[in-house]
């Protein structure tokens, strides 16, 4: 007898990413073109956009239905708030106006199936755990990509908090008073972290060049001292911060995802630096910390094990 | 029929204090003086020291049990951190040279009862939980004494993270490069937040006067400006750090308790105000920072309810 199958849907800011998993491998996987602001900043209204984006997930649900007809449920990862009682969207950085949302009852009622909704970084976070392979009970997870996010695992579950909005990490206050951040305070991790960050960084050192994160870490591998101070900072900040969360939380396995986790090789030594200087004695050299392995993955293979946590006796979870 | 009695020990750095309590009632209580730093700088080994400790323990429970011949259960709060997986007491400040002390199995042994070693703060955040009579689920307990301690109460459980160290809130850093704090580091909450940081806040203000926090509280209600000044250092730098713990555990429910939280209308204006200011918009408003309603015991009482968790049925929990 096959295993049961499921598809997460990673949806982000350019691309709807869809996956279908049995366990942890791979069957088949699309990636679907879809502006998400764009579309929310064309729509006539948000009811609009949100018809447009329904029209999107289902159009790529029966794209998976059809490849892979085995599949027994669906899980999105989805870049906002969803509300742990109502399981609705309350709030979106990338849709503006649009609150409590609900797209689980839609798209349950178009695929048949069940629908399983979470945030963005937790479902990537959840997929970590999953490769992990239950070696772990617990685990932060830190995406580094235009911002910050983040998402933990507690006693094998994915904890979001009371509102939904646990781990936004990027937001953590690491210099009081230092760069302006989006959600209007100064001095948020995502400033220093983040690839947004890490281009702030280089180009307040060097005026008039304009460069993304993957050429200033090109730059930092010829030795391009700014450059690599740009990538130093990240990783102290992400220290300072981590070593303060662990403080609170006392957790052994941290992983770190998104796109500047490539440059892992530039921020790591400063991340570690700072992170067993400011950590409590107890806990030094008791922290592990490393690179993703999902290969990028993690957001679509976390929220199609979200699905498969749904249905008991699958052995998913 | 009679409720079950439990017994909660809170061991102190000058005290043993005992209470018997029915669900959160106090029926008896008593105050035994030991001075736990001292008898361990006295005596010839940490087993000597060991061996007195657990011959005052053991007498407190002798006279409490035959004060209340109906106890079920023994939980005893202490300063240090308490593995998870053993129950040992794998250090405590006030003990140096002592690691990995069972003092569970004697006391069990001798008072033929279960008995459950927990850290003091944690014991303390579970009697702030039990005093909601179930109205959270969720709570971060901050107590201001001489350092700055705390638990966390998560799904109605005591959180003591991976190695008994989670909540070590009092060395989250709030000012790095800040005052030097016992545990190495510097710009640690307790030198601002504790009774000894107002205490080092006030005389660095006003030098060659070395007051208590009672008096400098005195002075504040006086209107000496250095003696605000001193409080409110104290509230904002709680409010920087709970305002980033939010943003990590995302929680409704936070209790302040300790000696210092007698001087709450001067502190807490500005934990308030730096805490509104600090938080992600989608959690302003939505914090409760209440003051103890425990009259200073919640560390009994919350020692006397782990206990009472462990015997399944009581409804205690």
């Amino acid at each position: 007898m096959s295993k049961p199958l499921f598809l997460g849907i990673d949806v982000g800011g350019t691309n709807l990413r869809l996956g279908v998993y049995e366990d942890c491998t791979l069957r088949w996987d699309v990636r679907v073109p879809a502006l998400l602001s764009e579309l929310f900043r064309r729509a006539d209204s948000p009811a609009a956009a949100t018809s447009q984006l329904l029209d999107l997930l289902k159009a790529g649900i029966d794209q998976a239905l059809h490849a892979q007809p085995g599949i027994q449920g669906i899980g999105i990862g989805f870049p906002g708030f969803i509300s742990p009682k109502t399981h609705c969207l309350s709030q979106s950085p990338n849709m503006p106006g649009l609150h409590d949302w609900d797209m689980v009852t839609p798209l349950r009622a178009h695929s048949g199936l069940p629908v399983y909704l979470e945030n963005d970084a937790l479902a990537a976070a959840y997929g970590e755990y999953a490769l992990t392979g239950g070696m772990v009970e617990n685990m932060i997870f830190m995406g580094l990509g235009t911002g910050v996010g983040g998402g933990l695992i507690l006693g094998r579950s994915p904890f979001p908090g009371e509102h939904g909005v646990a781990m936004e990490v990027g937001h953590i206050i690491v210099d009081p008073g230092g760069r302006l951040c989006g959600c209007g305070n100064k001095g948020c991790l995502e400033q220093y972290a983040s690839a947004t960050g890490i281009q702030n960084s280089y180009a307040a050192a060097v005026p008039g060049e304009r460069l993304n994160t993957k050429q200033i870490a090109e730059r930092a591998a010829q030795g391009d001292v700014h450059a690599l101070a740009a990538f130093q900072l990240a990783g102290d900040t992400l220290g300072y911060a981590l070593a303060n969360m662990l403080k609170v939380l006392d957790l052994e396995y941290v992983v770190i995802g998104g796109g500047v986790a490539a440059a892992w090789d530039l921020f790591y030594p400063a991340l570690r630096q700072r992170l067993e200087a400011d950590l409590i004695p107890a806990l030094r050299g008791k922290i592990r910390v490393e690179a993703s392995r999902s290969e990028d993955r993690a957001g679509i293979l976390g929220a199609a094990m979200l699905a498969a946590r749904l249905l008991p006796g699958t052995g998913a979870a």
